[in-house]
């Protein structure tokens, strides 16, 4: 049986044609907004001071809080929902990539609790309000646009980990390919590596018998994700591979490709890790560890859940065996990640070392092991770790 | 640019895990219940009197309505609609096919306005309220279980016509891919058509620049149609099939494939004049048409829009260019209807002759042309009704 529940309640608006909407969108929802952002490159393309004036047009009353770290942390999220409490916040707009969007969920959620939002993300306590998101992304790769996820870190734990949540779900995003025009080679191979992590990871090499139109159209999206990811990085003014990665990235992780199997999402675990120790990019860590990983894991038994990704994703020959065509494809992977896309290939040249593995093996495995397509002990982990040197 | 809105809030509970939560969810939306069906079959295979003790169970009032038509019609929709107003209905479940739903979802919409439902399809009065919707589908083929259209027929004008409404959108399906173990082999050839019709004549097969994402999703949904259909006709128990068929339904037609692109669907506008004139089967009718519809339209200059599909769906040897793949696509897709499906060929089978056809060929035409990948004039309409014979 396929037992599963779909809800994806979140309206996506696709396009530039849509900015004049946003003032009466919002004012669906409130009157009060917080402008969740990043960085400098939302002034640098624009976009902060654009959706400023719509609000001003519109007579909408907003506050800034930037300075949304790469791996969001408690602190700020902490800081963000004090600050909406203090000035009546009613609606929350994240503009920038889904670490912006993640640390709004968490931010939106947390305005309804007064103590550390890790007792949230940790399920310590129950929630059951939070704050309208609308979201407005710069970057395609985490989906969290059109998802109730959002990921976030305690530093001083040295912990990262997921929260889902309905009350997290948007409800409503703007898309606009053009803003992902800026967008660096680094950045956009990091996306496009989140991409296909997240459908590798969560819903394809994952146990349990998954639908085969699903299947297929994971696949589907792995191809997209690979095409234009190349186009991206050579033309980042291409419209078509800006929005083929934009809308492959949101459906990689809202919920449809799902279909009732159990989502161990294993190799995320692992990188989680390395982020939450290192702070490095979640999409650069996935590549690192996912070929690794996989080259521990493929064993006679479960090659078959690779070939179809392998002959009909990363072009293996269709006359290779399962086990075969697994194996060649570890290769392949590897090639795109590092070659086609310029990666760094290994911790080493982020000048990671192997003297925190043990504990993070031991965080990975809460003290027992790790689940996936196979079980894996701390010893194992760690040797994919030292793999990954 | 790709400008599109997509915004689907109707709850999927898919599989036979939730028979439990059903009363519960009615709860949310009222307490008075018209369940709205067709002929016997909802009785047969025990759906009707299963939902009935749920109902019982959980004190929720219901009234039955059943006798949907084919081709549902205005004077049943007027009807039902009085009904609910008479009984103080305040929620409609919909079981049965997409007749039924479709009904079901002309009645809800019919409820606030005491005319004629035929003034609303028409869009002579301004809806802006509708009674909720809960829809368990018994069959796969329309995807009215997850969109806001509905076809309705008025038998006095002989005319049928679609309309869609947010208003519509189902609040929460229930899909269990077990209640379409007893679709007979006509019945299941026919749902199989619907979906391949949908994905072709309203996004696939249309004119615009289409998200490549998308186009190869489309390919995967109209393989699975193929494969799972052949095996559902052989083991109608086949539950991996009836699964499939089922997803692939809903999502043929859910506004995900749309991205934009101008949806004229001409092949359905000929269609809906035969079984507004006939009263057939839609899929039937669509199985059909189409081939020589596109026998018809296929040139040089849109060659490239089927090569695709004629590759990788209907598996036409690589090496032809795409003029030469398109036309023996056509082969391809008459055989699978009509060998492999078992469908009837041709009208005149159906004992449907020419007589009408000039008048169906003027309905289709607006009195003018058929707009589409080539634009049709009343005659080439008749041409086509003609070859269909």
């Amino acid at each position: 049986m396929y037992n599963f529940i779909l809800n994806n309640p979140t309206k996506i608006y696709f396009g530039d044609e849509w900015y004049n909407s946003i003032g009466e969108v919002i004012k669906e929802y409130g009157s009060r907004v917080m402008i969740v952002y990043g960085g400098n490159s939302v002034k640098q393309i624009g976009i902060l001071e654009k959706i400023e004036h719509i609000l001003i047009k519109n007579n909408i009353h907003f506050i800034r809080f930037g300075g949304v770290e790469t791996n969001p942390r408690t602190s700020k999220v902490n800081s963000g929902s004090l600050i909406c409490r203090n000035e009546g916040i009613d609606v929350i707009l994240a503009i920038g990539g889904g670490k912006v969007i993640d640390c709004a969920k968490a931010i939106s959620i947390g305005y309804f609790y007064e103590g550390d939002c890790w007792d949230i993300i940790m399920k310590k306590v129950q929630v059951s309000r939070a704050l309208p998101i609308i979201a407005i992304p710069t970057i395609a790769g985490t989906g969290s646009e059109m998802n109730n996820t959002c990921v976030i870190s305690n530093e001083k734990m040295r912990m990262k980990r997921g929260f889902s949540n309905e009350l997290l779900q948007p409800k409503v995003s703007f898309l606009d390919p053009q803003l992902t025009y800026s967008v660096n080679e680094f950045q956009t191979a990091c996306g496009a590596v989140d991409i296909l992590s997240h459908v590798l990871d969560t819903t394809y090499l994952v146990s349990g018998r998954k639908m085969d139109m699903l299947n297929d159209i994971m696949e589907s999206i792995c191809r997209t994700v690979i095409r234009y990811s190349v186009i991206a990085i050579e033309e980042p003014k291409n419209y078509e591979a800006r929005a083929n990665l934009m809308w492959a990235s949101t459906w990689a992780l809202n919920g449809f490709l799902k279909n009732g199997v159990k989502q161990l999402a294993s190799c995320h675990a692992i990188e989680h890790e390395l982020s939450a120790f290192y702070d490095i990019t979640h999409g650069l860590g996935m590549a690192i560890v996912m070929p690794r990983y996989y080259d521990n894991i493929i064993t006679t038994q479960n090659a078959h859940y690779f070939e179809g990704l392998a002959k009909n994703v990363f072009c293996v020959e269709k006359d290779l065996n399962s086990l075969q065509a697994a194996q060649e494809m570890i290769g392949k992977m590897k090639e795109f990640f590092f070659n086609t896309l310029h990666l760094p290939s290994s911790l080493s040249e982020l000048g990671i070392g192997e003297e925190e593995f043990e504990n993070m093996a031991n965080n990975i495995c809460w003290g027992q092991t790790l689940p996936g397509l196979e079980v894996l002990s701390v010893g194992d982990v760690v040797k994919i770790l030292k793999e990954c040197l």
